[in-house]
């Protein structure tokens, strides 16, 4: 058998080499511990849906969707018309709806997952990536405390997190929504679909258009103003208010932002800003919406956005109204790596080589691989008898800190040297102690 | 917006609930940490492939693939033509193709992801599910040893699993197609094949489907006799032996496999088994092949299998040979739910809820929360208000053990309230203690 042998990557699918993949994991292992220190539930959801469940989900007409179908299937056994999921919040939409009387409401789960967006590649955008999801969701009514909770979990990922300085931008659809109407522009989504494009086009472009799509000069002048509003505190009230529009809708909406802004202004103070011209593409969401920029990569867009949606599950009886928020992994880890120029401190798990004397006496080396390993330290045992030399190169050029040598030492004790500073030292298999901070790959920055 | 009501299972493509998927992340977790112990590099592939390169990997003509393709896209930017994979061993072999030059080998990963085959499902068949795989590669020779390293590392896994006692089959490839030449049977995939059916159809039925493709009766007769060797020791070399068969690729095959039963016997006595009726439908081994069945539910077959193969990886100048080994996660954690009863100890990772006295004090709640996540005790806050008999039933609905009553006490001092026992103390969220065997979900045995 021979293997075709043009190998090419494929745009747009992105594949990490191990190093790289201990700093993804890295930044996995604490999204799961700060979401479950939160008390959300671990889910998974199928690949697929079928197409009509996906279809008009997705708001954006540029988030393609993938089909699914087996090449030999009989025309008698074709599945159903399936596709990829292109988010985590529809798939478990259905989900909640499927199996409703099995779960406890208001119910809070975390999900990460591949998603799957037939989308142009370009710098930070894949077709293939991760996401990392919470939300919750409630039978009927939803507790509007739950639109700020959900923010400051992300913001305590972040905290944990070497990303640097971040900002979450919060907005209430409500907001824009009435003060549109306010002024006399009924068509919301076609409005809040220019504004979106501010910081792409700018402020007069968006004027132009505004117009262009029949509002007055002085409709767009408003339209803009309400989109420059931002604030840290509860002043974006205020500046709202002082463009002198009034509508119930409006109302609702900054009492439902103030809330948000004010407990994230306790819990978190600088985090979380209110910022009027978020609009988010997704037409699910009806309430409070969330991006999040990295401060100084902020052409990267957003790395985790969300909001609330009162009417994406609903089996016609109940419905269930969710907020939750969605951490873009893959995007995040490529700008730490091509842009911060962070990396893995090695490029393996393990902590330890154990040298192999002579292949006679590899059953000792396993030996004490199995001791290490029994009190938890990764090691693995050199593949050859090579000499000494190769072996702590095999070891340097991985990053394995320390190369154990059997019956190195006087009266055939063994040995361990840490590979960095050449200190050797006696030391037994069953009592060694793996310095803490070599136990597992650490993160490097450049700078240190 | 309104949702399609009609929310339907796909029928292959399982979804676990929350208590559920948190055993499946108990079982993927100990996995993770046998095999990072054990220096193996994390990695992930992109879940397509090119479908040529799919094509004939498979062997079995059952393993079919899933075509992907974008439902809206150009035909100028249309995609070649891409499958998802049905196994992690073909993409990793590209990946090693693709990035050799920035691998340093041997070079030892493991890879857990999601896999996709169009088989027809059935009980512990899946058409979506995991694997969780390792395999050691390197550059033109792979060293022996490590034919006798990987299953061992899984008999690791499957001890620290409650799955009970289990057994890996192990076989090499060079055995039967050695014996096979020896007594004039040229057709050794043809062979093999029938042979492979012995489970499903008994001797009387091979026997004559051997005879019926062109063996005598003798020739079909020896060949069920080397089918029917097994043994944990090297006995099986001597019965193979006696048989009377000559050949130098026999002779070759049972030293290798010696090697395999001989370290198995000294690190994992009674674990590894040889069983020279083992095949491995995939046609890339070549060598060394595994199976696991758990005693006592063999009929789900086997639950981790592998085998070594020597050329799946060529790019014309340099072949990497490989061994590895892959754990049928979705299946082992069926069987667990199933036909073990196993189930998590909760359906929330939340040791504790901490109740609300009243919507005014949320923040208090709020704070208690933060306190006891800071030292790394998983906990939520009640999503009401509710008289407390209520937020008590809301923690034992999701199994939560603790909560906890801010100003309960005397002096406002906070108390928690142990809901298995009733036991009620005063606490102090900046020094309580979680009794360690609360703080994650455990595994219930029905017994226990």
């Amino acid at each position: 058998m021979s293997a075709p042998t043009k190998v090419t990557p494929i745009s747009g699918f992105p594949e990490l080499l191990p190093a790289d993949r201990l700093l993804e994991l890295h930044v996995l292992d604490t999204i799961r511990e700060v979401f479950e220190l939160h008390g959300f539930a671990p889910l998974e959801t199928r690949a697929v849906e079928p197409v009509e469940r996906l279809l008009g989900k997705g708001g954006d007409a540029d988030k393609e969707i993938y089909g699914v179908t087996r090449l030999t299937g009989e025309e008698s056994s074709r599945d159903a018309d399936l596709g990829l999921h292109f988010d985590l919040t529809v798939p478990f939409a259905r989900y909640v709806l499927e199996h409703a009387g099995k779960l406890h409401f208001p119910f809070r789960r975390y999900q990460v997952q591949k998603v799957w967006r037939g989308e142009r590649p370009q710098e930070g955008r894949f077709r293939e990536f991760t996401q990392a999801d919470i939300d919750i969701v409630d039978a009927g009514e939803l507790a509007a405390h739950f639109e700020a909770e959900v923010p400051l979990v992300v913001a305590e990922v972040f905290r944990r997190l070497p990303v640097g300085p971040f900002r979450i931008q919060v907005n209430n659809r409500k907001v824009p929504e009435g003060f549109y109407l306010g002024i006399g522009l009924t068509d919301v989504q076609g409005t809040l679909r220019i504004v979106d494009k501010l910081d792409k086009i700018g402020p007069e472009q968006v004027a132009a258009q505004l117009v262009q799509a029949g509002a007055s000069a002085e409709q767009a002048r408003l339209a803009l103003a309400l989109a420059e509003v931002r604030s840290q505190d509860l002043s974006f009230v205020e500046a709202v208010r002082g463009l002198g529009v009034e509508h119930p809708v409006l109302d609702e909406g900054l009492e439902a932002l103030a809330a948000v802004v004010r407990a994230g202004a306790e819990s978190a103070p600088g985090t979380l800003v209110a910022d009027l011209r978020i609009a988010r593409g997704l037409d699910y969401y009806t309430g409070t919406v969330y991006e999040t920029q990295l401060l100084g990569a902020e052409e990267w867009g957003s790395v985790c956005s969300g909001g609330r949606y009162d009417s994406l599950a609903s089996d016609g009886r109940t419905t269930y109204p969710g907020v939750g928020i969605s951490i873009g992994v893959t995007r995040l880890v490529h700008l730490l790596l091509t842009r911060r120029g962070l990396r893995a401190s090695r490029s393996t798990p393990a902590a330890v080589l154990v040298a192999v004397v002579d292949e006679a006496s590899r059953r000792r080396s396993d030996l004490v691989a199995a001791a290490l390993r029994g009190r938890g330290v990764p090691c693995e045992v050199a593949p050859s008898a090579a000499r000494f030399g190769k072996q702590i190169r095999y070891a340097d050029r991985r990053g394995i800190p320390f190369v154990w040598f059997p019956g190195a030492g006087e009266d055939d004790a063994d040995q361990v040297k840490d590979i960095r500073s050449g200190e050797q030292v006696d030391a037994d298999a069953t009592t060694w102690v793996c310095p803490p901070q070599d136990l597992r790959p650490g993160i490097v920055t450049p700078a240190g």
